[in-house]
């Protein structure tokens, strides 16, 4: 898993039956760099990840993701209708950060 | 779960028979700085993903794509001839993007 | 599976009532620079990884990290309330480093 | 999946039983650059895929590889004694490309 | 999969109870410059990789590994006591290299 911030959102019209009603959120990884374990630390990551939510995680937050067969687990477990372990989604939140603490070297 | 802009095709005629009919996109995954959230971002990134489509996605449009279980998943459900979980692909289309906002920082 | 320190914890209190009990380290992957194989290694690792812990690895020390189902299996076999192999995490603390030994090149 | 060039051989004898008979081949991931999107594109991938291959493919030609699970159905499909899901591989060619158009854009 | 050369070995006496009797090596992974492909690649790869071992890789020796489900298939096969499908690993020697060749490009 890993830590990242909810950045934007992403909206489909053409999309698999199963994703109806999963919220698309982009999540900016968090490198060590962002969280001050290295103060020289150069750029922040360029990469974002596509995640599914139905934590509710807003725009600004610091979550957790999970990717594959958990991010899977994850939406299954909290959606209305009940198990839906077949969902086309490869990263999920599972967490939403309330605190993290980092020990100095 | 990535997002990227579709930017080729791939054909082939020696393949696994399970790969009939699906058609093979080159998509070409979006870094953050392509998404304008670093105005600073020095270049595109320069990997390009071969995934499966079956949702009829178009050269230049923006889609999602998912890896793994979740691309077969996908693929498995839109096929005419129904279950398919055992087709051997590893990243498929999961939606077309209409739009996507960012958040500033 | 990769090699890593230990360096901080994150706490949530929105999350997936399976990760209930798990403690979440912050870890940081060895680069081959870290562990002495190369003098000249230019810069520490910057990206750290979220991780569910049931060994009761401490700031500071040195654990083995698995992925994906290895993960969940990890964290199955040692809850107190026996298998979960539905717990959706991605990675976990497989071992506690005693001591490794890197061969001259 | 991703595309790449076949540019070696790996032989071994100490293998496990269910590798009898699959040949080895490695492959290096074709960048975007090496497929003409970036004309400035630096320096080809220093990466190598080491993969299973039960279609044929040779020195020299282009091909489309899956990872995990695909991989393993890819190889359990084609070889002559029917079912081997248990094979310990984590990679394949699935198809080998015969052309491969990129949009200008 | 990829190949690696064996560098070191990980002692651990805190670990998953399935994970007692196995092996655990250090692996580089090589770039294709080490393999002789690229003439001018600039450094070795920075990265290690700790992966389970029933094949009795020695140090120096080259390796291909696998990831994932293709791992523990590996271990389960060779185990003294059966079946194991269950071991808490993501990486495992699936062969040990006696010869590879590059074609000249």
């Amino acid at each position: 898993m890993f830590m990242g911030k909810v950045i934007g959102t992403v909206w489909s019209s053409v999309k698999w039956p199963e994703l109806e009603g999963l919220k698309l959120l982009l999540v900016r990884p968090y490198s060590l760099g962002d969280l001050g374990v290295h103060a020289d630390s150069p750029a922040p990551n360029d990469e974002g990840v596509v995640c599914a939510d139905v934590l509710g995680a807003g725009i600004g937050e610091d979550v957790v993701i999970a990717y594959g067969h958990a991010a899977r687990l994850a939406v299954a477990e909290l959606l209305p209708d009940g198990a839906k372990p077949a969902v086309p989604i490869d990263a999920a939140v599972v967490a939403i950060v309330d605190r993290y603490a980092i020990a100095p070297e």
